[in-house]
């Protein structure tokens, strides 16, 4: 039995293309890119090629930054530090603004910004599950807010926010804003001058690049207090040395990617649909978020009476990979405060089970899912105490 | 014509085995860890094996914690700026003592820290070049130390300091101790219980792991807030997805460097001592430090009426590869630093040439670097402005 991976929000395959790329660089071309001598200067051009890849796969002027990091949680902790020490820390500003339904890599990171003296305003969402600019100009506040910071692609849901707009009334109370685009980079088109963002953070692992590397926007002229302090690397703005394998590998992972959004946003879109359709064919069962406001890959789905842990167990023993919500909270206590700030049923707060598709998914894969989790969904209401 | 890298202090070759080992999570076993699935629980055991080697490779007690970090700046900077906030921030302390001649990682995250108000000493070294108990215990303050940092070796010079004592130092003055050992793991004996040091920190790329991963020892007992806040990966002490590929080499490459700390002591050091016997046969030349002073890789030596740079243009164009100093600093002002607590005449401190060794360096690459030295330092003399 062929086991079935749809938990690409979590993490995906490295693209075999791309292991090909990256793979001289840890034994064959081992130089520090730093180091004068041939074996530096060696790795040069294929870390240009993947920098230019990165500014292509976001539309970056020449003129801004894009750090390379280890992930998205390590940008995520440098725009929300970066902004603290800039502004609240010097007494400058006092405020930020985020919403309810960030990753922990913000929210957390927060609550942390909260306990050492920033004062944070947690958006709600609308019934759709979106924070929009009406939302977010309640709390606005001139000469306070230092930063919004609102996730571009939700990653359980899918859902995606209207960041132009939100940018925009940012901008009208003099505040910057971020963008946490791990969810929405190589899933949908992310234009950062369309956009007019100040801060995008994405995570390579998430488009069929390597996990440990990622990179943060900052657009030109903005500066921002290091989060790396060390050496020279990348002008200063982060230290250490230069992972270059993985530096090149993320490169060609988004070229790749934004080369396959055309696929993905026809041929994924109509395999999830397919897989969403089935599911909706299943008595009381619900689908969080409407599937036009949402990336083409995802689908939350819950099932009446049945625990969404339950549902993985036998999904698992049948080969297939998918998840109650964010792979970085065990508890998944993810999953109740997106729904709790979408003011779902408590009762279904426990039943949330997310699929999460990618290029590698096939029509195959999809109807053995259809097939088992129709099974598994019987099988278990069949032995429900809830259900009814 | 083969080209020699005697850079190894700069970074070093993965070692075959270890892409070996680590290949397969890229694209075949590429499950986030934290993913309740097979596709998460099936990258376990390698990671297991990975967490005991580092334990193991530093003698850490099973309830101590070793976080798997980006790389060695990101453990100094998750060290220093986590003691700055539990202690200074906080109010309860207000001094950190280093050393003039760490890494920057250390120097300019301590400069940052000054700047947001810590207290920073920065201790000179001894006429060998090497920091002191004594040197150490006149700067402590009862109280009021927060914490010691000093490297366990220059990745200049090579010169070890004795961690041992100055940690007892820092403990019988109520202070923490940390050690940057970068250029020691791998090199020499790194025994943290036996040391007693609080924290440690180290870096895969120097002992023929990949770059781009790290550590950071913390011992049992001991709390520091994380540096990256986010998911609840590594007991919510380091957030972001856990890279399982990097994080399962550099638990192989310490146990082969681990094992191979015999030959590093007899093989590399005779190979070392035959390259510095030849250099200092040759008039007006100064090694730098102490030979028993020094990791058995490492020459740092002056070579009067020559620059640094142009020495290694030579070098390179025969194809060696050697360094002016660290290769985090494009300027080498690291070299000028070092040079100067240890106050090596200034005129010396333009003239510095690294050579450092590995276990993949081979007695004809050491014959052939002699040879080629010896001409280069003839031909660049003769031409020299500054010496006759
Ligand atoms: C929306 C979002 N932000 C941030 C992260 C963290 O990214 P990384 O795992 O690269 O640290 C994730 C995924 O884990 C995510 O889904
Ligand atoms: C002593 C020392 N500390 C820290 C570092 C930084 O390590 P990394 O490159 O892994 O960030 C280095 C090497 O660059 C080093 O030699």
């Amino acid at each position: 039995m062929n086991k079935i991976y749809l938990d690409n929000n979590a993490t995906t395959k490295v693209d075999p293309r791309v292991m090909d790329k990256m793979a001289p660089f840890f034994v064959e071309k081992y130089g520090n890119p730093n180091s004068l001598h041939g074996f530096g200067t060696e790795t040069h051009p294929a870390m240009a090629e993947a920098l230019n890849s990165l500014y292509a796969g976001i539309n970056a002027s020449d003129d801004s930054d894009i750090l390379v990091t280890s992930c998205g949680t390590e940008s995520n902790n440098t725009v929300l530090k970066g902004i603290f020490i800039d502004y609240i820390l010097k007494g400058e500003k006092k405020h930020l603004i985020t919403s309810q339904i960030e990753h922990p890599a913000i929210r957390n990171t927060c609550e942390f910004l909260e306990s050492i003296g920033a004062e944070v305003t947690y958006l709600p969402v609308n019934d759709d599950g979106i924070v929009t600019p009406e939302i977010l100009k309640k709390h606005l506040r001139r000469g306070e807010t230092a930063l919004v910071s609102i996730m571009w692609a939700n990653n359980e849901t899918g859902l995606i926010n209207p960041v132009k707009d939100l940018a925009l009334a940012a901008h009208e109370y003099g505040a910057l804003f971020h963008t946490d685009a791990v969810q929405a980079l190589g899933k949908i088109k992310v234009d950062v001058q369309d956009t007019d963002v100040d801060f995008l953070t994405f995570s390579g692992h998430k488009f069929h690049g390597p996990k440990g590397v990622g990179g943060l926007y900052i657009k030109e002229g903005l500066k921002l207090t290091p989060f790396f302090h060390g050496g020279e690397q990348m002008g200063r703005k982060r230290a250490g040395t230069v992972n270059v394998p993985l530096m090149v590998g993320m490169g060609y992972a988004l070229d790749l990617a934004v080369k396959a959004l055309d696929y993905e946003n026809k041929e994924i879109r109509r395999l999830r649909d397919k897989l969403e359709d089935a599911i909706m064919s299943i008595k009381d069962t619900i689908v969080i978020g409407k599937r036009e406001l949402r990336t083409p890959n995802t689908i939350l789905v819950s099932f009446k009476g049945i625990e969404g842990e339950a549902f993985l167990w036998d999904l698992n023993w049948n080969g297939i990979a998918a998840s109650t919500g964010s792979a970085c909270s065990s508890e998944d206590l993810e999953a109740d405060a997106t729904f709790q700030a979408m003011h779902v049923d408590a009762d279904l707060s426990h039943t949330g089970v997310r699929f999460s598709l990618s290029r590698f998914t096939t029509e195959e894969e999809i109807d053995r899912a259809i097939e088992v989790i129709k099974k598994t969904v019987e099988r278990l209401r069949s032995i429900s105490s809830t259900y009814r």
